[in-house]
């Protein structure tokens, strides 16, 4: 079961990659929590919180940047949790989050993807966190263009964000594979036009509100074989 | 320190209500959670990830209504954490949600605030979960209308839920006034003309990322005191 959706679906010319932990590997976030004094798994409602805001400023027709509303979020937290100093243990946790590396299939599935296509990234954090990401994971110099919704101007699942990727790569968005591990970054990809593949990495089943995948696969090399076996 | 930010705040003819949260008291859903074998903190997870999960679906120009992405959230949250049968959990949670009852605070603050305006609510939910609520606290017949965005056609905050309010209450938006607990549907209600009030019974900070609220206050009798201190 490759969980592809139709015949119709080619070889991109261009794969588009989400960065936040569709490259980046969320994990050492939960221990950098606990090293706070906070549970591990305020993380995940850190991260899901951040998301809500940002996509809330997104649907009122606004715009914010990332790691503003990220780490806003994280005094809050802290502050809720009675941590004696939330600011301080904010910036640290932004550090961690800034200093995440790519999971471990990445490496594997970037090499195996970059020969047959354009890769690109396409955040709604800065270019620079994707820069220092893939520079520290050697691979930067698979990818033509980092991109970032500061530039576009709205954040990702907003049809703007990937016309702004559509344009800047020339590209037809039929001919452009947005992946990512983030079902309303699909949902918001195919909407503009895009091809889409979802990275499932945890087994999980894909939400029935969101606009369903062309691909699934449950790492990148994996990815990378099902698009070996579509014609171009 | 009553959080006024000007002068220009007249009473308002007509009061908006959110519903979830500002209205109804979600402490049930935790115990709930643990009955059903989750850890209580997963209660916050799951409405922060089913707004998230809506708002995204706002961002990218479409609706979903908020009853499937919640139920759809809590299958997905049981099988996470390997429930027997993660179905039937989610329609026990979802059974709980439906029937929340008010905040404590919510009666007193009804009743004084009646006398001076149209109450109305405005939900990202149905109206029928508005309705079941008041009428279990005695409350219906304050509420000349109970609007939901299922017919506005977006999810606040996005400017047209708060139009379809605005209109079809016939009233000037400046004259109107959001009373909401989440600085997004104050954010939402601010870009789209409204006054705001921010209902903040935990004593949190508001974040710096959203429009900042008109009024602040602890609890809805707190919002009908200042209100009686403004000119009409």
């Amino acid at each position: 079961m490759h969980g592809m959706t139709g015949q119709d679906v080619a070889a991109p010319d261009v794969i588009v990659f989400d960065v936040n932990e569709t490259l980046s590997d969320m994990a050492p976030m939960g221990r950098a929590f606990v090293a706070e004094g906070l549970p591990e798994h305020v993380a995940r409602t850190w991260f899901s919180e951040a998301l809500r805001d940002g996509f809330a400023v997104t649907a009122a027709g606004g715009a914010a940047p990332f790691a503003e509303i990220a780490r806003d979020g994280l005094v809050r937290l802290g502050e809720q949790a009675r941590l004696e100093a939330p600011e301080t243990a904010a910036e640290r946790l932004m550090g961690t989050f800034k200093d995440l590396d790519v999971h471990p299939d990445v490496v594997a599935g970037v090499r195996a993807l970059a020969p047959s296509a354009e890769l690109v990234t396409l955040s709604n954090g800065t270019a620079r966190v994707a820069e220092r990401l893939l520079e520290r994971a050697g691979l930067r110099e698979s990818f033509s263009r980092l991109l970032s919704v500061e530039d576009a101007p709205a954040w990702k699942p907003a049809r703007s964000a990937y016309e702004h990727a559509v344009a800047r790569c020339g590209a037809d968005p039929g001919r452009m594979m947005l992946v990512a591990v983030h079902p309303w970054d699909v949902h918001g990809a195919h909407r503009a036009g895009l091809r889409t593949a979802w990275i499932d990495r945890e087994g999980s089943r894909y939400p029935g509100h969101f606009a369903a995948p062309d691909l699934r696969a449950p790492d990148l090399p994996s990815l990378a074989e099902q698009l070996a076996h579509l014609s171009g």
